[in-house]
């Protein structure tokens, strides 16, 4: 590709609204434009970037035995109702309504329309396993869309849908594409982790995340240096303290500790550890015909709730923060000063699994001002409910068993699904198997957020100068950068004649012929992170030489002419 | 490619909402299917096909130095409304609204996007011209979805916008697209024409529409067989008659003609061929604070109004078909006996350029179950407004005077336009030029209906067996036929090898593993439309053959097992 025949534009600055680096160097690399909140139009520069994930996402999908299609961006209502979806998923799922008032949603996935597919036309035990993709459109009119692509409403999303016979089956097609997903990513050059999410509630057996690392990303990964165990925060277990509980030694005392309601500064007002407290959270869970039931959950003080694992207690399924108005009335205080000694109405006490090893320990007295310590189980209150209640954190024991945990950052970029029959129930999505009886098929679904990958890309892979794409996906492997190319002769020949070898042997290279002056061309191509630069100038050629740098490289490297085309293609291959 | 691992679902029977024939074969073979009314699923053998045809556009576009990028399918009612469009465009723009209550288009087309876009990224004339494209999923809310792909809601175009300094350059950069246009439809290997198409609303001094070629085509294209004039019939000129007007040789004399109100009746009844006698057509244009003002066209008997044409004469271009009363009340009688001479009340005739030519002619006379004959200009009526206002029809001399008129069938699948500042003058889309003076661009557009192309390969490719693919867009080149692969060893290592020879050498080639019966098998395959057939077997394979087969040939032909792969290829390439 000739510069003069592309179209370049970037920007000195960037817009005041992008917050995030991707966001801000995508704008300023001309890559995309806003054309609406949430709603970009992709730029030749960022649509060449979408279309080498796009291509290397095919290419691996197509190798696992997936078959592409390309499902519709409107789709009819019905087949929304007839898995809820359309009541459940409230104003993310963008409708529209048609000419004749017809209702219809503008696809978020496609589980729907591809259960409808697969119904119709698969009858036969003898026709699956079968994977079905597709690379397509997709709106998720969000509320608060932002950081570019990384929310944006609008996007282009990999999403593939398997259908087995049985759950064996579902489980195999489940490791292809978790199989699948490595080499993916791996192709992408981005390091990565998958790690095991949560089901959520559609439950079933497995799920796992696709995360690019990145120092500003949104989740918290989970992982054992020593082992393979790695989970998203959410579903990563805390196992309890190996060592047992130690005997009470102190006596239980109410405390003055006025105006200090965290456990922060009562473990300071008191001179303890943070780690000798216990934070008292109290929840509510909504009852028919009834008041709202109080529940009291217990951490340690330096710990934090996980909501997701709170959601899995027994009775706390649909749980929400109590109000205050319930916690004065269950607890005779305001939040600060409660615990689990004294409350003025009984509560439901779980303890996490740490608290519950605790003796001696600190809490509110459920009076103002006053904390109780030398707190025990069994002595001073009863023997609590015990439960992983809260996130893991960095050294805590893995529950491999085989190291203590790690935590990093990152991006979720793919999300591989065990749904099992959560949607061939509702749709009736059966096949008749061997003795000719129908059954309910297993499925799963595998997503790839293609725009996404470029955003959490960056947020990976930048300086101070701009984006440093990985070889694979970006826009352009290597720049030729002619210093002069419209007025000498020399200079214009060689980049020619290297232009032509690099494009004869397949490498995807960009020649720079705007006649810009060589800073403006510099910082563009570092702002816009193509990997690989060939400069070709009069004073380097009188001395038959060519300066090659990697983006990443702290300086040029001079190379002969005649070798500067094997040494780009062993650097681009490196 | 393995048939194992695709997904091949054809059926014996269309669907009994299918009408055409492109329409039943798609169903039939299985490359679309129906999810809503004019909404499409594209099943994998389908998406190929869409695949090959984009790709061909894509090469051909970048070739012709246009540039792709990526614009949303909702886009903001902001941009519409700039335009007038949001408000003009009525039902057929698919409108939504968001969560916040934001109004939204989803694309039809993308003037207004590429517009906006252009506006504020191109400042100077050293930008110009600049040329964007993509290739994206659109929808029309058609009010009769119907004929498949061929006018379906949700559908794939390419659509390119062209952004110039001037008339001059627009001109050029159109003239450029022109030639992308005709390597495309050459290279799909279809039979098509480029015909003249008239410019509606719009004005501008050109636009051309690319028709396949096809007996079951809904448009008209006139052509010279002699000449390089072609134009769609709206917008052909049929030329004065060549002849002066004969002197009148019959005096005018009202005739009973009793419940003949059809000129042909008339003509039959009297005796007198067809074009002899005058139709008259009576339109009506409303006015503000007065009655409608009514007008007289007079065609000859067998001779069609051209409506675009009528359109275009001055006075004439909001107008409507008169209803009965505005009839009775101005020729004192109903339709089927109306005529120039003797109307109630004054109305204004424009007469085609052949009925101007005419003496002698029979028209209505104004009063029930009576015409004239014997009539003649300048003598019984004034010398009439003289227009262009009828469809040619074959045999009519050429407007370039080269030969006269053949008429074919067309399928319209790609436009091109001059725009012209119609866009940019709204939108304010303007460039410095290099007296740094702000100038409104001149645009074109240029588009294809991508998965029309399909539907309109279909009708110009067909036999009682199915679909035949013109080699560049089939789903597969070519397709291995094995008889009992998995039975007999020789057959299954001989297909190998085949597979592998063309696959290596770049073949889109595929594997019929299934385990069908032959019959099976080729009903497949020629219903599917693969150009391109080898069947292997063993009685073939005992004196070394295997069978060849193109899909028109009308029998195989037997070649020797070393030469297939290059047999093949040749065929290919043919």
């Amino acid at each position: 590709m000739r510069a003069s025949r592309f179209f370049i534009s970037t920007l000195k600055e960037a817009p005041s609204d992008a917050e995030i680096i991707s966001h801000k160097l995508m704008m300023r690399a001309g890559m995309i434009k806003r054309l609406g909140s949430g709603i970009y139009t992709y730029m030749p520069m960022g649509l060449r970037i979408i279309r080498k994930v796009e291509n290397i996402i095919r290419e691996e999908m197509n190798r696992a035995g997936a078959v592409e299609l390309l499902m519709p961006v409107v789709q009819p209502a019905e087949l929304w109702q007839e898995t809820g979806r359309w009541d459940k998923m409230g104003p993310e799922l963008m409708r529209v309504k048609d000419r004749h008032g017809r209702d219809y949603a503008i696809q978020p996935t496609s589980e729907e329309v591809i259960t409808d597919v697969v119904r119709t036309e698969v009858k036969s035990y003898r026709q699956l396993p079968i994977n079905f993709y597709h690379i397509q459109t997709k709106f998720r009119d969000e509320r608060r869309p932002r950081f570019g692509l990384m929310r944006g409403r609008e996007f282009t999303m990999k999403d593939a849908y398997s259908f087995d016979r049985d759950a064996a089956g579902m489980q195999q097609s489940y490791q292809i594409m978790y199989d699948a997903y490595v080499r993916i990513f791996d192709r992408f050059g981005l390091q990565f982790r998958a790690v095991a999410a949560d089901n959520g509630a559609i439950g079933g057996s497995g799920s796992h995340e696709f995360h690019v690392i990145a120092d500003t990303g949104e989740d918290a990964l989970v992982y054992c240096p020593d082992s393979d165990y790695a989970a998203n925060i959410e579903a990563a277990e805390a196992v309890a303290p190996s060592a047992p509980r130690a005997a009470a030694a102190q006596a239980l005392t109410k405390t003055p500790t006025p105006g200090k309601a965290k456990c922060e500064d009562v473990a300071k007002l008191l001179g303890l550890p943070l780690s000798q407290t216990v934070k008292s959270i109290v929840l509510a869970v909504d009852r028919e015909d009834a008041d709202a039931e109080v529940w009291l959950l217990m951490l340690r003080g330096d710990h934090d709730l996980n909501e997701v694992k709170a959601s899995k207690i027994p009775g706390l399924g649909a749980y929400r923060f109590a109000t205050e108005a319930e916690i004065v009335e269950h607890f005779g205080t305001r939040p600060g000063y409660l615990g689990p000694i004294g409350t003025k109405k009984p509560v439901k006490v779980v303890a996490d699994r740490t608290v519950a090893a605790m003796s001696d320990f600190v809490c509110g007295a459920n009076e103002e001002d006053f904390h109780y310590i030398g707190a025990n189980w069994g002595r001073d209150l009863p023997e609590p409910v015990v439960a992983d209640l809260r996130n893991v954190v960095a050294g805590d024991a893995s529950p491999d068993g085989k190291g203590v945990l790690a935590i990093q950052r990152g991006i979720e970029v793919g999300h591989v699904f065990q749904l099992g029959t959560r949607y061939s129930e509702d749709m009736k999505a059966t096949y008749l198997d061997e003795s000719g009886k129908p059954q309910l098929m297993q499925m799963g679904c595998y997503g790839i957020g293609v725009t996404r990958i470029l955003g959490a890309a960056i947020e990976q892979n930048f300086d101070d100068k701009g984006i440093i794409w990985p070889t694979a996906i970006a826009p352009f492997e290597v720049v030729l950068c002619p210093m002069g190319y419209d007025r000498s002769e020399a200079v214009k020949a060689e980049t020619d004649k290297l232009y032509a070898a690099l494009q004869a042997s397949g490498v995807d290279v960009i020649l720079d012929d705007r006649g810009e002056r060589p800073g403006v061309m510099f910082a563009d191509w570092e702002l816009i992170g193509v990997p690989h630069r060939v400069v070709i100038g009069e004073r380097g050629l009188k001395e038959g030489k060519l300066e090659y740098q990697g983006r990443r490289d702290p300086a040029a490297t001079a190379v002969a002419v005649a070798d500067m085309a094997d040494f780009v293609k062993a650097r681009i291959a490196a």
